[in-house]
C-alpha cells in the first residue's frame, strides 16, 4: 500500500464544498469517485482544509491510499481524465511517507480573498469575487487587518457551527492590497476557524467602506463575541491557494 | 442626440463573437437589444475592434448615438440590469463629442494571450487560457516576439478573410513573461490585421516548445505567405484589453 498527496484545483460554484454531503455533488464525493474508476480501489480522500459551497482552490492538498502500485504521473492523468466533466484538476500526485496527513501533518495555510469594487457586475468573474458596488479604502483595510494579526481568541470571527476546541488561533499574515479593480486580501496561518476568513473579510470591508475604524475592528476581537464581529462575506471571493508541509 | 462611449467586459465563450451573425448569439446584438428594452430606442453599435466566437474582453469600447437626454451613470446601470443574464458587463458609459468613432478614433489597441503550460487541465480557467500541455520556454518566446515588432508585412500571421486594405502594420509590443504556470503574451500596436494576434501566438507557441528558433519567425515573416506562418491559438485565451484615444 502507498500513501499519495494530490494537489488540486477547483471551481467551487457547482459544488455543495469539499465535504461528502448528501444534499448534492462534493469535491471529496468527484475526486473519490475518479479514484474508484481508474484504480478499482475504494478509498477514503483526506484534505487540508474543508472548504465551504462555492468556496474555490488553486492549491487545496490531500491524501489518501492505494494498493495497487502506480506512478505520480499515471495517478494524475487517470484522475483528470475521469474528472473532465467537472471543474476539477489534480495538478499534481506525489508520493508521501505512510504517516503523511493532508490536515494533521499540515504547518500552514494560504488564502485569498477577491473583491471586485466597481458598479459593474463581474462579466469574467462571476461567482470568482465578492462584488461590492462602493468603492473601499485599501490602505485603511491594511490598517485595520494589523490588528488581527498575531495570536488571538478569535471567537468574534468564528461560525457557530465551528468544531475546533479552541478559539485561540495565530494568524501570520492579513495583507489587503489593490490590484486594479479589486482588493486582495491574503491570509495565512497554521490553521483557521471555520469561516474565520470571511468574517475578517467581512469585517474589514466595513472599514474600507468607512463605517468602521481600525480600533473598532479591534473593539470586535476583544469582545470575543461573535455578535461584535462584522457579517460573514460571501464564498465566492474565496481560494484557498496553498497547504505548507 | 448625443453620443455615448461605452467599455465592455464580457466572457466570450457563449458568442458568436462581437459581431451580429445569423448563427448564434452575439456580444454586439446583446448590447443593442438591452439599449432597445431601456431607452425605446433603436440603436446601432459600433466596436472599437471585433473579436471572434470564444475570445474575451476586459476593455473593448463601442460607441452609439441615443436621441433621449441620459446620464452616463444611468446608462450603465441600466444596461447592466438588462444584460444580467448574459456575461456582457458595462464597466463606464461616457459622453463623447459627435465625431467620435470607437473604431475610426481609436489610436491603440491592447490584447492579452494566456497560455496554461502544465499537465492537468484548467479547472478554474476553463475557456479562458490556451492549455499547453508541454513545458514552454518563455524567454526564447521573448526574444523571437522581437523579431516581430516594428513596421512590417504581417501577411504571413493573416487570416485569408482578412478584410484590410494593406498587410502592413506597425506592432509597437510584444512581450512574453511567464506568471506562476501560465505565459502572459503583450500585444500592442494601432491596429491588428485579423487573427494577427492568435497567429504570432500559435507562432511563438513553435519557439517556446523548441521547435522554431527566432531566426525561423524572422524568416516567416519575410517569406509574407501565411502557409510559412505558425498555427492559430484557440480563441480562449484571447482578451481584448484596452483601446486608446
Amino acid at each position: 500500500m502507498a500513501r499519495w498527496k494530490i494537489t488540486v484545483e477547483y471551481d467551487g460554484q457547482p459544488f455543495v464544498g469539499w465535504q461528502l454531503q448528501d444534499n448534492g455533488p462534493s469535491v471529496q464525493g468527484a475526486i473519490e469517485a475518479a479514484i474508484t474508476r481508474f484504480s478499482g480501489e475504494t478509498v477514503r480522500v483526506h484534505c487540508s482544509g474543508r472548504t465551504d459551497a462555492g468556496v474555490h482552490a488553486r492549491g487545496q492538498v490531500a491524501h489518501f491510499d492505494l494498493d495497487k502500485p502506480m506512478t505520480g504521473d499515471k495517478i494524475r492523468d487517470a484522475l483528470n481524465h475521469f474528472l473532465k466533466e467537472v471543474p476539477v484538476a489534480i495538478v499534481a500526485a506525489d508520493a508521501v511517507a505512510g504517516d503523511f496527513h493532508a490536515r494533521l501533518s499540515c504547518q500552514g495555510r494560504r488564502y485569498l480573498f477577491r473583491i471586485l469594487t466597481r458598479r459593474a457586475p463581474p462579466a469574467l468573474d462571476a461567482g470568482r469575487v465578492w462584488h461590492v458596488r462602493h468603492p473601499l479604502d485599501a490602505e485603511a483595510m491594511h490598517a485595520a487587518a494589523q490588528m488581527l494579526v498575531g495570536r488571538h481568541d478569535f471567537s468574534s470571527f468564528r461560525a457557530a457551527l465551528c468544531q475546533a476546541r479552541s478559539p485561540e488561533k495565530t494568524l501570520d499574515r492579513l495583507d489587503v492590497e489593490r490590484v486594479d479593480h479589486e482588493i486582495h486580501v491574503h491570509a495565512a496561518a497554521r490553521s483557521f476557524l471555520h469561516h474565520q476568513v470571511r468574517n475578517m473579510v467581512g469585517t474589514l470591508e466595513l472599514v474600507g467602506a468607512g463605517k468602521w475604524t481600525p480600533g473598532d475592528v479591534r473593539r470586535a476581537l476583544e469582545a470575543r463575541d461573535r455578535a461584535k464581529g462584522g457579517p460573514t462575506a460571501p464564498p465566492d471571493g474565496l481560494y484557498f491557494m496553498e497547504a505548507r508541509y
